[in-house]
């Protein structure tokens, strides 16, 4: 038990450095290639796109996915734990608007067309699914109207298109960085050259492809669960919260 | 228990269905806006990797990942099921290496760079980690030499490498259309104003979302597992078979 809360701790380590690589990569991509950022329609305010899905729908998605696997999760009322969760999520979701704000707003100064490309498709289907997801997850398992059998019904459907949304987030971050990296004007080489920005791009998607690797496996893999007699606490609603 | 089986039945023609014109969709996107097959190091050969990768790596690995989950493989021995488990996966294996001999050649015979798209990337680790999990699982779970314990300990590892690397073979497959309908030459119309083709592959990727995310929701989620008792037999190595 203390070697698998060791392990635990090894995990979050090397989980919330590769979170923070993502974001701190993607900033740097940008930020060293593409002149940083601005909220004016110009290429530099779609330059937070990228930052802001990357940060919103794998990073801190990721890392609000996760709260139920801190041991200290693990005891005493889960009211604390699921608000939490609640409110971590709705912060990612808050990001992955902004950052469709960004492009769209992007697309409309420059008169380019929306939602053609397939990666848009893959992208919006996983915000549209994570709106739904959330204000499910808030009826059912915050609001305190219902039953414990519902509860049980829905819990693993609710931890399933968790999963799928972080990995259609995951497909739609890496079909995302190919395409900015095939279309890159004004580019000192081409892309089947390698350069250094392709590279340093490439590496930004693997490092995504890591961290969705690893959320997944501690969410659905390790034992590092709130304890079966915790389920109890799954039927109190949250108006009669019991401590 | 008539309900769950109705509804088992119902999944398996869905799949079958989605995963049939996930294959067929693709076939006649490279049959009808780019001049068909050929295995002669021209375009033409290069058309044989999307439609192979497709059925290989998403539509057959889907199927053969399944095989547990048929009512059919609950009685009797596990024996026969885990060979067809392992015997259709080899087979998608082989289709997958196939697809990229075609892509391969193809920038051999045109001088292209390989490897250097993050698409590629995405790829060639989820054919890399198949084929560590095709040995892995032959070793593991069809040789007669592991114990009981091991097998217990790895299952669930192998159970979530097959939907990893299920999920990494959906976004190469997302991020190959994408990149290839930003990159087409002699395009009556630009990606942006959505002609036919792109709408047609763009749909053929969310056909591919839609049959990954069923595959998954089935492996993961759903009850239609060979019941406990069967555990039993999963101890039973190859060798010493008992009817």
């Amino acid at each position: 038990n203390v070697m698998a809360m060791g392990q635990f701790y090894l995990f979050s380590l090397v989980l919330g450095t590769l979170g923070s690589l993502c974001t701190l990569f993607t900033v740097y991509w940008v930020q060293h290639w593409h002149d940083g950022f601005g909220w004016d329609g110009t290429k530099l305010m779609f330059n937070w796109h990228p930052v802001l899905m990357v940060t919103g729908m794998v990073v801190l998605y990721g890392a609000a996915s996760l709260v139920y696997r801190l041991p200290q999760s693990w005891v005493g009322s889960k009211l604390p734990w699921k608000l939490l969760h609640a409110v971590l999520h709705l912060a990612a979701f808050v990001l992955a608007v902004l950052g469709l704000v960004a492009v769209f707003n992007f697309h409309y100064h420059n008169r380019l067309s929306n939602l053609y490309s397939l990666h848009s498709w893959v992208g919006i289907t996983a915000v549209t699914l994570f709106a739904c997801q959330w204000l499910l997850g808030f009826t059912v398992f915050l609001l305190p109207w219902a039953s414990l059998s519902l509860r049980s019904l829905l819990k693993p459907i609710h931890v399933f298109f968790g999963a799928v949304i972080l990995s259609l987030s995951m497909a739609s971050v890496l079909s995302g960085i190919n395409e900015k990296l095939f279309n890159l004007k004004n580019a000192t080489a081409p892309y089947s050259s390698l350069p250094p920005e392709a590279c340093f791009a490439n590496i930004t998607g693997m490092l995504v492809v890591a961290f969705v690797g690893i959320v997944l496996y501690v969410l659905l893999v390790s034992s590092w669960k709130r304890p079966e007699p915790g389920i109890l606490t799954d039927r109190q609603p949250l108006l009669h919260e019991r401590k």
